[in-house]
């Protein structure tokens, strides 16, 4: 498995900030339960590889890290403590940092674009919010949505999808439930940072992407406060000054 | 250990190159022939994390992973061979893209500043050379030219150098031996692509570092061809055009 973030981030931060990358390897590699559960297994090697490397913060990247267990959030919650406790760094999962930025946020319901989760992970990321206190009023995949014709689309391995899926789901998510406080957009491998900001004009809504919440913890933690525009709302939340 | 190459990479390659990274990890790594070949050892599951990944082109990043072991130049043709075969991709080890490099331009003898390499690895490095058919004129490192005071700075593990330090030694190896055809500049823990052009221009001379001729190997192997500027003369010779 691969994983686009790096990039992203390097375009979204601010002059000084370096990021690095390490995978887990993980033979036939597919988005579901089991090969994460797999790829799980070489998240402290990882983590130490980093750490080693004179990294300030960590971040795993890949929400369904964070839901793919049984034990869901509280299991989430142990790993990213077992993981700062090897690093000793802070260590982001961005599963967890979703949970963070909303409840920064105040928001407390939500309408969920899962792109190209399966309807296992489909269920798995309800409960992971539903046991953080959100109340998810709808989290639709591409399938679900008519967007996608076929199911054997989502269980094809791909490194990234296009960008006018991910803006058409958040849509049809937002006016199926208009009442949501926050529409959130999932999925690494949907690039997602160039299409908040349209997102958010066209709905009148706070919009936050697996990327958007991964990139506000990270920053968070290596205390940058400078003024990012143009990333949507959460991440203008890095300076102090709004 | 981790390393800088992706970044320079991502500055000099042309829009639409996209780098991704991972690392072995060895517990207290230093730069020394015994580590390395433990990092070695974690080649093949890079190579292959990276293939499975979707990249085109591989590099293996840190020129003395190419001669730590005794059998030198033999033994990495046979790791690049091995690699290639693993990941079913095009790879390139750093430390033969300067080989292949120098061997393009049809460059016979060479001046090395071999920056913050030890006594060891200088040696393992001469020999490298000496075995590609090239005459090392000098190979002199930081604490050979006097530029650091104390050999136990090499010793520690460092991420980076300063370019101030590897510019003055690269000068002092060309006035050293002023009919060496090339200087070579080497060391990815040094930041070398900011200053080549600076340098040809002072020398009047090419300059060949551990991160340009990795980049033009793997450009090279990617079938880029658009004019690069600016970074020395080996990069612009990428363009067919000159």
């Amino acid at each position: 498995m691969i994983d686009n973030s790096h990039l992203e981030l390097m375009n979204v931060a601010p002059e000084g900030v370096a990021v690095y990358q390490t995978v887990p390897y993980v033979p036939g590699f597919r988005v579901d339960a089991g090969h994460i559960l797999q790829a799980i297994e070489q998240l402290e090697h990882c983590a130490l590889a980093l750490s080693a490397g004179g990294m300030d913060v960590i971040g795993q990247a890949g929400t369904p890290f964070s839901f793919a267990h049984d034990d869901g959030l509280a299991w989430a919650r142990k790993m990213q403590a077992r993981l700062e406790e090897v690093a000793q760094k802070p260590v982001t999962m961005m599963g967890l940092s979703i949970i963070d930025a909303l409840k920064s946020c105040g928001y407390e319901s939500v309408a969920v674009a899962s792109t190209y989760y399966s309807d296992d992970l489909c269920a798995r990321y309800t409960r992971f919010l539903d046991d953080a206190g959100f109340r998810v009023l709808t989290l639709k995949n591409w399938i679900h949505q008519g967007l996608l014709p076929d199911r054997r689309l989502l269980e094809q391995p791909r490194y990234w999808y296009p960008n006018s899926l991910a803006y058409q789901s958040a849509r049809a998510v937002a006016e199926e439930s208009p009442e949501a406080d926050c529409i959130l957009l999932t999925g690494g491998a949907v690039h997602t940072m160039d299409i908040i900001a349209a997102l958010e004009a066209d709905l009148q809504k706070p919009v936050i992407t697996s990327d958007s919440a991964f990139f506000w913890s990270l920053l968070t933690k290596l205390g940058v406060k400078e003024r990012l525009d143009g990333w949507g709302e959460l991440l203008s939340r890095l300076c102090p000054q709004g």
